[in-house]
């Protein structure tokens, strides 16, 4: 395919959308189309697969929940993110299939390698080009969203601490496993300091 | 586990509620508790997921359709029929797993083996101890549906014929290459004919 698919990953409060926000800003001054978006909730359907996932108060069955997680991820893909790799844009989205296997491996119910192996098969194998795993302590994070005044009810957020510290873990091992794909950025720098170690790596990616 | 799980299946109009009832209440005067209930849509969550699937008019992504009827069967699979088996219930249901692999099967979009082993990871592996196949030419079962006045609109009501000649074609093959599991029935027959038949199988596998 002739565009390019950049991930972002971490936990809430890493800066994940102000680095997509930069990220998207450099690239379309240098010309290119950017689309930038996200999961679960990236299309209609997928609002409404996150609606039932994360804000319905009664009990989700764990593999149930991976697999609402794996069908907005599946209509995501097919109807919006394969399309505009396929034009040549460059795609920014907020979460990816590292977070299915982070979360859920965290969570210790389900299995991460079969968590990854639905989210494959949801996806027909589409991995990113790049992953950019913003790096931050769960207590930094979690002072940055207390901080916010606009954040929304959500499962995840209301998690105990100890689960942000083993996704945090889980993140790093996945990363560890395939360099090549990823670029770790600690997010404790700032804005400027993190977009730069970005747009380095997706430069060399663009003239690759 | 100590209950008994029957499911039932074939295409629309061969007669599956009528013979659920007629052999719920045949239990039920030989002293089981039996729970019926149907996928999609057996639980609150169910028919929300069904919804989205079956009365949305917008296109879904295969693998998303595939994978939003396998999060309703994990549910449902997880808080109902797996409890009820334990308490040692009879558990009869309107349709299941082999309703996804024969419509999938026959709209040749997915294998049929992927979509059976995604059903299998949905519910952990439970399988059925009696599977009714309610067997019945397609036209005629079109014709039965034809003259219901309360039949709601349906995605699946409304695909060519020649799809239900495929379903009834996969599910003949389903059941031929699980003998044990399956009995096949001839839904032209009346329903006195039909429950007979259901009844010999299900008492010979109450006594065994």
């Amino acid at each position: 395919m002739a565009g390019l698919f950049v991930t972002l990953e971490g936990g809430d409060g890493a800066g994940k959308s102000t680095q997509s926000t930069l990220l998207a800003d450099w690239l379309r001054e240098a010309g290119r189309t950017v689309v930038t978006t996200r999961e679960p909730g990236g299309t209609d359907l997928g609002v409404e697969i996150r609606h039932l996932v994360q804000h319905r108060r009664g009990h989700v069955a764990p593999r149930a929940e991976a697999l609402l997680y794996a069908a907005d991820r599946a209509h995501h893909v097919a109807t919006l993110v394969r399309p505009a790799l396929e034009r040549g844009d460059v795609v920014l989205q907020d979460r990816y299939l590292d977070s299915s296997v982070a979360y859920q491996g965290a969570g210790r119910v389900l299995g991460t390698d079969e968590v990854r192996d639905l989210s494959l098969w949801a996806v027909d194998g589409l991995l990113p080009d790049l992953t950019i795993l913003l790096d931050l302590d769960p207590a930094e994070g979690r002072r940055r969203m207390a901080a916010r005044v606009d954040a929304p009810y959500d499962r995840l957020e209301e998690a105990p601490d100890d689960l942000h510290v083993r996704v945090r873990d889980q993140y790093l091992a996945l990363a560890a496993a395939e360099p090549e794909r990823f670029l770790v950025v600690d997010a404790a720098g700032s804005p400027d300091e993190i977009h730069a170690a970005v747009r380095a790596r997706v430069a060399a990616l663009l003239e690759g």
